[in-house]
């Protein structure tokens, strides 16, 4: 299939043929990874200016791993130093990265649709890399690819995502690229961390840890963020701990196969049990590295797709004789 | 004309030679940033330290894309990870940057002068990017690039630049390179915000907008820095704005051609209305465009001065036998 | 020599041939550092991560640009802006470097250890460029290269070590290097500072400064760092500077070609005089200089010790029929 979508703000409303265009894709950048050279010619000259408003090692190093990996010329700004602190818009800001004849925008923002916004105002290539509560596609990505690389095709596998499903992007890209892949999804949490309507979508919510996990393929165990630890979602650390905290005596509950994920960083002990973490149906670690496989995919389609419209573009001026 | 400076620190005392040296240099690079592939392997293998004691994100990363897009080697330093916290001199800061061999550095710094004492303690060429309410050399070059750019020569052209004059290190640097291609300036603002016997170098100041608009082939709007707000320089914001805020009503009563700028960030409805900012006289997008070519042409110029001086001094030692 | 160990993460145990190995390797980079390209496509496609959990200009920059000239690709972090302040802990965050496939990891950290931590985690080549009080074998390198580039061989040559021994993980690196080198080595400060039992390693201890310089082919100046006056281990600054302070004066006391000097950033006016720091004797700026082609050697030599382990394991692999 041939990618033609200019940005990737979210996974509602991918198709399946899309994210499986995607995950071929960073199929064959896993392999160029496993390499002693993991460095492909195929973006120089582009330019990459990763924005990131929130705080992150770890996906603004994926980030910024992928894009030297392809040869991208990149600059990379944090809220920290940025003259957001002068009072500047959103809006403001990115025109000027665009005034500059940037490629690609990579952002990470506490607002949901700030990705979306720039997509709207900026010609270059947007990459949302998680915003507020909304979504982070490369996740999802990377966490679609990681189960397919496990357990094949997806199509009537189940997966369950345990944790404060409410408040976590990566639940809700998650959710996207599953259903679109055909795969059945329970929500598993506290009934305050349980977003209102989501049977709609066809996902199953449950409380009931036990019976959430006893048949999945997957179970996909999300960060407990500290600051929602204010008595209002949560009463104690210690009680959500013992009800939804995937231990080692959950998982011999579990299929003897089944795999265990989680975004990272981990709370240690919270919601995920140093043994299990670490133990041998935990492929946390191969989300991470095939996190770099697909965004390497998805900076290279979207620059494609690009440079094709800017191909078609002259064309058309061509043919109307300009 | 042959560039012959190894440094730039301001433009006061530059001579229209060298001002169009730089300008017509710039053109060049400008039509670079137009294709595709927006690099040239021209300094390649040149280290290029970019010194940030101040908060940017624009002028910084204008820096880095005209850097990068000249294929040198850049690291980037902000005051709040470097040691000068640990209460180190600027001319043990900058000994330490010139022992490690770089060949350039770029600098901004909350203290009028800095760039110049680094000029005197370095073999390295320094760009001055910003010192106190000083100057702002490459700021004023892209401003007379984008005026050059819909007028023609300014020979004679009328430029009015409005607001706080005083604290600003832009107008400073517009100022010289304006009147030193004979252009006409006129500063515009409360007197507050005048600097003193500015008319001995032949520039109009007036506190009325009114006048000072009216045959004004450009008109420049200052940024209000927020705290200067507080009751010495300036009675209210509200105030400010009503005076010497250009909305689309001043606009109609000036020349049907003027040319609107802003240095950025802009407070939008402070100084400038949001209409006028995004309306069809404004070129301010292409202030940041012609910024990132500008910065490409003086650090080209720069870079083949400082090999220049060496080809030369490698002369004159071979002559007398070293 | 052939240099075998992936990682650099102390003195303390190394040889005098490795030692000599990576002193030599420096050598030829530091001939590079003289060109006018200084850089080499020795380490293209390799991927380096400096990871600075403490605030640094000068070292950091140093291994930035021994990386750039290398020709590595490098991402570098800071503490401020990472994932640590989510609580992760370093073996979490060590892991998801490695499952990125970085080649090499720079770690600078407060606590010592951090590096040899990593070390035991990670398949990358760990960097320690600082822990604690514990080492900094890379400033400890670079010191051995300046001293060597002045005396020759440093067997049986005499350098005295003035000032907060005990906290000073410089000062502890140099011992381990100098001691493997033959040399004879004076510590010397006020008792508080000086480290229990040391005279168990045969270098010699005393409180006595003229003694201690008298007789030095080098003094090596320490770093007074501010936040050991708090009247525990400093009665007073100017008491310090009084008794322990190296001006011109002392100098003219010691032989009359000793080379001073001090790893910044330096106190001017507190452990050492300006004009001694600025000084004929001082080598202060050579040890700048020295630092980044040592660093390159390092950088260089594990990266070459890690591609071998590779074919190693892989003709060990080819050897069992995998």
């Amino acid at each position: 299939m041939n990618w033609t979508s200019k940005h990737l703000l979210g996974l509602e409303g991918a198709s399946r043929e899309e994210i499986l265009t995607i995950l071929d894709t960073a199929a064959k950048f896993r392999e160029v990874l496993g390499r002693q050279v993991k460095k492909v010619p195929t973006l120089r000259g582009i330019t990459v200016v990763n924005l990131f408003f929130e705080a992150s090692t770890r996906t603004r190093m994926s980030f910024e791993l992928a894009e030297k990996r392809l040869s991208a010329d990149t600059l990379s700004f944090t809220a920290a130093t940025s003259s957001v602190k002068k009072g500047e818009t959103l809006r403001d800001t990115a025109r000027n990265i665009e005034a500059m004849m940037v490629d690609m925008v990579v952002i990470r923002h506490s607002s949901a649709g700030a990705p979306h916004f720039l997509a709207g105002h900026l010609d270059a290539s947007i990459i949302n890399a998680g915003d507020g509560a909304h979504e982070h596609p490369t996740q999802g990505l990377l966490d679609l690819f990681t189960m397919r690389d496990r357990l094949g095709e997806l199509e009537g596998r189940r997966v369950t995502i345990v944790g404060d499903v409410l408040h976590s992007r990566v639940a809700r890209s998650d959710v996207w690229g599953l259903t679109a892949l055909g795969a059945e999804v329970t929500l598993c949490g506290p009934s305050t961390f349980m977003p209102a309507e989501v049977e709609r979508i066809g996902v199953s919510v449950t409380s009931d840890l036990s019976e959430a996990v006893r048949d999945a393929d997957v179970v996909n165990v999300l960060r407990i963020q500290q600051e929602r630890l204010d008595g209002c979602y949560l009463p104690s650390l210690r009680e959500y701990s013992t009800l939804f905290g995937i231990t080692r005596d959950r998982v011999a509950q579990m299929k003897p196969d089944v795999v265990i994920m989680h975004p990272g960083p981990i709370n240690r002990g919270v919601e995920l049990a140093p043994d299990v973490a670490d133990g041998e149906r935990s492929v946390i670690l191969d989300q991470v590295t095939n996190g770099v496989a697909v965004r390497m995919a998805v900076i290279y389609l979207l620059s494609r797709a690009r440079a094709a419209e800017r191909v078609e573009e002259s064309e058309i001026l061509a043919e109307v004789g300009l």
